[in-house]
């Protein structure tokens, strides 16, 4: 059985590796996938994109991600089970359900509180390690999910505003979701939208990030555009991006997640 | 049979790798936890209270831990058993003894001397890779830990000095031992000290940081304060820190481990 | 069946985690070993370097490596067996034949053509996951590296261009090949270039970096010298480095990969 995991923990410290110990002193047969412990500090909108777009790349199992700014607060711990199968454990602040709407949609959740699927002492400020990784363990061990607390209706999830894009006539206002460790910077885009506004493979645009303009090119990767350009591309996870080759588009544009980019399609002259 | 590891070789290199392979390669069943390889290079105490507050939670097995400033140098390797039966793996340079102690006490220390659980060749720069990696994976194979070397005696330890507060009337002076990911500040406190000054959930503290001042709430968690609050807690491993609500404790105070904190109770007016 | 990895990844995202999800879900009984993904971003060199370096320590099995700029261009994909037994899979750009080559030299090269063996759709972008990560789990199930794509003369495969030292009376020009988390500087030196000019254990040299210029020493081990001085020593991996005991060498001497060291013998006045 395998448990995947996915935190703001980062690497630095013990919280990852505690978590893992719990884990397996409790499920000492149970194999964890470490997704990655790299979201920034309590970005849970970021933590839910990466679940979301990672989950169906793994093997069936439980899912286990905290990234929990409102620990100690009366914000609600769950157990999701989704139409595929696949079981979540985490905060509920929004962080578990893009994933489980990426693998059919939430069909049972729970509100985590029985107690005895936690450690004994349970800390006010790391239910990671005090109450999700432990109930992560027993779900792989076979508990059923409705073990673990009352049923909630599905509808009384908490829920994460995404940001929408603003589409209109051959432009499009974009916003920064994400900025990888290569430097390149993906936008609440998809290729249909990009479509919409008639900009295609090999099409020019123009960029607008604040005072700053840039010129890039559509294309479909890196190999397309000569080292330096920057490009407009449909990434790994088929969202849209931009990158440079050879370069880190983030840096050269000062991108964080949150900015706004304005994306002009540039008419032949 | 489980091996943790501790270490302050970060990620970014090979050094940890190198170790797990080797492990591998000596125990194919052995299962590696990894607590931590962030602890900041050659802080050996920073290694050794990260060590000491994890291991309780660990499986039990060997613990290897490599924060060796001193390899190359006549210092000595390490084999320990505590009396809770854990074992450990390190140099002699104060690394260990705090996790044993917190398991019971050291029950048992051998000098790890007998090359016949070391690699063929001994480099004289990485004794993780050479020495304790395959030390680790013989014990936890089950090979006797007195078969590493000559018994020694556990007053012959080497010791870590560890800061220890001044307590005075309404006042603390205290030392930061740890900075964590999230810029939380840890102490050397317990809530049993803050209390013998009178200091208890809901009292106002001053902080004296160098030529800065900073006011304070003791509380029980994050949640207790308002968004950029200095909050004065016990943390999860019942130590008290300082953190800011929402925010990066260590960043705003410029603390790093070493600094000296006063805490001084302000009376209401 | 051990599957190693190395790439250039970072921990922050989820490539690296995505990749690992991908081989468990085609073998649950693999284990994963990572070497590191910490290879500086598109850095073919120092992934090279570091994969030659630790596959001798690795369990035998399959050696997955991704340093991979080339993707979604005309860049080949290999599988190679080496003359141990050992299986290696990643891209074409010489990343892997250093390795290969340590371990007795490539007994075979295959073009990773077959789409048999990879993810239903593949992206032009990440070919870690959608290649090479499912190839590496279908060669450790058994798989034979023929059944991956058509055979290639070995002499075709492209070898990376390692930087030579020039070696003069009592002098040697040398080139910074890797800087470790530590600050110690790896030169593309052994001990015997060294030995070659003269400089010995107990030898004092003259450090030309640019406009500057340091003393050292060449000493076996950080313990020969004094806190805060320089030495030239050979290090764990029988490379040739500069380190200072208890500090810092690479930031004392600005050293990034690719710079030009000087080091000359000085003799007894």
């Amino acid at each position: 059985m395998f448990v995947t995991f996915l935190s703001d923990f980062g690497l630095t410290d013990d919280f990852a590796g505690v978590c893992h110990g719990i884990i397996k002193r409790i499920a000492p047969e149970v194999e964890i996938i470490d997704i990655t412990h790299g979201i920034p500090a309590q970005q849970i909108l970021q933590g839910a994109l990466v679940l979301a777009k990672t989950v169906p790349y793994m093997p069936e199992g439980v899912h286990l991600a905290v990234v929990d700014p409102g620990v100690g607060t009366d914000r609600k711990g769950l157990v999701l089970r989704d139409r595929s199968g696949r079981l979540y454990v985490g905060p509920d602040n929004g962080l578990l359900v893009p994933a489980a709407d990426a693998c059919g949609g939430v069909a049972e959740a729970y509100e985590l509180t029985n107690r005895d699927y936690a450690l004994p002492w349970v800390s006010r400020t790391f239910h990671g390690r005090d109450v999700f990784s432990p109930a992560a363990a027993h779900l792989a061990l076979g508990v059923d999910p409705s073990a673990f607390g009352p049923r909630m209706p599905v509808d009384d999830l908490v829920r994460l505003d995404l940001p929408t894009p603003e589409i209109g006539p051959s432009r499009i206002a974009a916003t920064v979701l994400y900025v990888d460790w290569f430097g390149n910077v993906q936008l609440n885009l998809t290729a249909d939208d990009l479509e919409e506004v008639g900009i295609e493979p090999g099409s020019k645009v123009e960029l607008v990030l604040g005072p700053d303009r840039y010129y890039a090119d559509a294309g479909r990767t890196f190999a397309d555009a000569r080292p330096g350009d920057l490009i407009l591309y449909s990434d790994a996870y088929h969202n849209v991006s931009l990158a440079i080759s050879g370069g880190d588009a983030a840096t050269l544009l000062g991108s964080t997640p949150g900015d706004r980019v304005r994306i002009v399609l540039r008419t032949p002259e």
